[in-house]
């Protein structure tokens, strides 16, 4: 019974396959209901027997009913013409929302394809009339080649909104539990502090050069890198500290304290990663005095290593 | 005329019956016209009575008017031909024109199918893409599936923001009335504090063992249930302190202070609770000057008790 | 040249009728050649003059390209026969095309009414789902009859929404300049605090009967009275004080002091107000510092006045 | 390869052409299979070279599929009968499909122009229903005109919500850098600065006549002319400061202090500018510690300057 409710929600809401078998049946019935009115009204001058007849009816009725009227066969009698006329109006407004429903289905197909295109074009609409130079024009065309490879287009935000908090943030601690346990900050939360952290990361993507933030600014946000590298640098970008990448995380001082950057983050190549601002996090902290405290010791000391430092 | 007025209003906005008779109606008054003037024009050679000689006139018009030609009567002499041509450019636009009705109508049935659809697709190629396990991908479709079954895909907040706020608070008063009035908090408030409660009041959707809070966090909203039932429990839920079902409430205490809620909340079904947290309701209770002092002296009075005891 | 740049202007974007216009054209010239190319193909066997040889081939040519083929001019060579199978495939393409430009038009002039009528469906279903009494399902089918009626439901936030804060703030002043300036606050201002004024007021729509504000709650906003009537009774709505009616305003005492309303305001009517409240307003202020002082020495003046009566 | 894969993004996202021709392409594979089922089925009773009677299988084929039914060639014996029936349905689903095809791609077509048109549509519709005078309605009029005209209905701020903050900063220094770097405050300004600027200026539309704003007005925020031109005058209008034109500035003053505009700002023309107000300059500079401290140098020695004068 499970199974068949399923089945049926399935059928429900994916109903182009269905829909046009539906269709199919339909003229089938129709088809079949009307040669079998013809029958009676036309009779059988040609003495042909029961098959034959049937098929000639048949065969007359779908090529009247789909438009294609060859005429070989056409009605005589008065009654015969009357009856015609019915069927003609009648196959006519079939074959009208046959063509109907094919439209809607393939509008359907496009939707998310076209309005993607159409967000595409009015972007590049805009560049060509603000004369953006070719090579800026190639990023933004790469940046939708990538989305729309990568995620047919779709934002991670929207898809956030559709769902209940519970849900996606089930599905945010499945996706980033190994990556959120890496921070020692988060090593010791409860799971409902984690649970509001994912709530509230917020994807970046970046291409191959961008930067992240650069020495000096002040931290904000602690960055989680679910795809793709960066590299650390100074503030010169003479000196290479470290690459990150997959898996690793960086700037989580900004969480405890306003202190500027001490080093620039470039990406090297095409990155995914999550965000977290301070004042995010300060809001979920604030709900969980119990981890609070221990957030505000921890921040304690690092200040008194830094100062001793 | 009242009765007129709304009725008129009805086919004026649920038009897709109408359209389709109005569509018969065109097409009929069309034939009828271009059956009389072929008669005109093609005259009776065949010396067929009247009623007859409309009937083929007829017959005529709508083979062609429907694109189907059979071909039996054609045109002869060059007035015909012209004439012909006429028509069959006019009859072609009548036909396209209830294929493009047709197609129209038929789309805009399928509107609010094909928008949650889409939504369902966005949602699952993300869990795709993100290689989300099976069994939380289950539970998105469920959610969906209730969401579908129980509400056609509609979500509270878009059809709150459709109406006015007066409209909208009678329609909330009428439906959780009686379960606000069980709060004792509530069970004094003017007609007008209620009002603006109903109107924050926030739609939460559970599935089974969802965590509505957790002991220890920071209450900040009061949930009301109007569907399914939720699991008290200790906050290693090795303890069940209470189950509570439709028409009932909880974590009320955090309308009245910021402190850690002293259980966990477990969904034991499907639920849908109605929330509303504390910085809304203040901002509502600071308008009514006179329940704003009855509050502040139930709210003092239980922080003696809590203290005392 | 002006006048020119206008009509190409209306042309270009209400193309409905022109587009039809265009449709017949392309058809029109489309029909003449393959006209001219069938005489070439067929010739003239039959040894027709020039005139009905034309009128023959374009009346095939249409009976084709509309897809009607009655058949009583068919190919027999196989080069007539080649060029027929192109005809046929370059006029199902021509007739596809004008069924989708027609299926686009139809579509396109639904659009407001087929967007307005799913909201209804959406907020009736709800209904429905929640089992509203017939009354308030009425309530809203009403309200609803009103906005598509009289505005033919549009929002008047999105009409501000899409136009510059400039010209929104003309129409608005165009329109509110005499009712605010009854408003002794207002007499003084000068034109920009005004602009400002109109920029931030609230459109409010009420049924016969609705609730304006309650006897005691905190006063919040000012009311502006385009449309309909209201009255002012005391909290148990025992006593009327007075009616108010088109170009009127109340509350006004909100804007300077947040004190207790002292009357409790009914609509008698449909009606339509405009709002702004204490906050907005005082953001205005704060950028005028001229007026704002005015302001403020009214606001004292009144508070001695309120204290010594 | 490189190339390739940018050719294949752009066919899958602009697919009108291609999806034309594959359209063609199925049609043509389509009809020489029944052609040559056709041929098999019917044989060749009229003792045809291999040539013809393929042609004539194709003639008849396309003839059926695209519903044209001339009528000339037809089935005889049943199992013809049966063949024909099955291509029929086969045919006029095939048909169907592109004329669903081509309402979809035409729809697609129009759909900028018809959202941008619906806008005006309702904006007008509110104007006669407001009984805005003519004068007003032709400057809403105009204004869509130059939206239309000179931005294809586009917003700015749409597109900037469609990019990476990192390639909308890049998009924007490109454009801005110049402009930017004449005011003075902005010279030492470090690239993140500027980056973080040119994300949060918002985009002014001025037709001519407007007020950008009045003297004593509190100010609150710069603008940066990029098209047309603007005339500085004095609070009565009687005196002419400057004119200022694309590449310019003014009220810069505003970033620093909020002091009253010393002068009336009207556009000549129509205009362009962007727009950043103080608060989201200061959340800007707050970040940026160094910058942050020579601003407020800057700001204290023009306050001294200030009163010394």
């Amino acid at each position: 019974l499970r199974y068949l409710r399923d089945l049926t929600f399935h059928l429900q809401v994916t109903p182009s396959v269905l829909r046009i078998f539906n269709l199919l049946l339909v003229f089938a019935f129709s088809a079949h209901y009307v040669a079998n009115a013809w029958m009676i009204v036309a009779g059988n001058p040609d003495g042909l027997d029961d098959g034959s007849l049937y098929l000639r009816a048949l065969y007359w009725t779908v090529t009247t009913m789909t438009t294609i009227g060859y005429g070989d066969i056409t009605p005589h009698t008065n009654n015969q013409i009357l009856f015609v006329i019915f069927i003609e109006i009648f196959g006519a407004g079939i074959y009208g929302y046959v063509i109907g429903v094919m439209a809607s289905l393939i509008a359907n197909i496009d939707v998310a394809k076209n309005s993607f295109q159409q967000k595409i074009e009015q972007v590049e609409a805009f560049l060509r009339y603000r004369k953006v130079p070719q090579g800026l024009q190639k990023r933004v065309r790469d940046y939708f080649e990538y989305l729309w490879r990568f995620r047919r287009g779709h934002e991670e935000a929207a898809i956030a909104d559709s769902l209940p908090a519970q849900l996606w943030s089930d599905i945010g601690l499945h996706l980033n539990r190994d990556l959120l346990e890496r921070v020692p900050l988060f090593r010791n939360a409860p799971e409902a502090v984690l649970r509001q952290v994912v709530l509230n990361l917020q994807p970046v993507i970046l291409q191959p050069g961008d930067v992240v933030f650069e020495a000096g600014e002040i931290g904000m946000d602690v960055f989680f890198i679910t795809k793709g590298s960066v590299e650390v640098v100074s503030a010169d970008r003479s000196v290479s500290y470290a690459v990150l990448g997959e898996g690793q995380y960086f700037g989580e001082i900004a969480l405890l304290h306003s202190v500027p950057r001490t080093a620039t983050v470039v990406s090297l190549d095409w990155c995914e990663l999550y965000r977290i601002d301070k004042a995010t996090f300060d809001k979920v902290v604030k709900r969980f005095p119990a981890f609070a405290e221990e957030m505000h010791a921890i921040a304690a000391e690092r200040r008194k290593n830094d100062q001793s430092s």
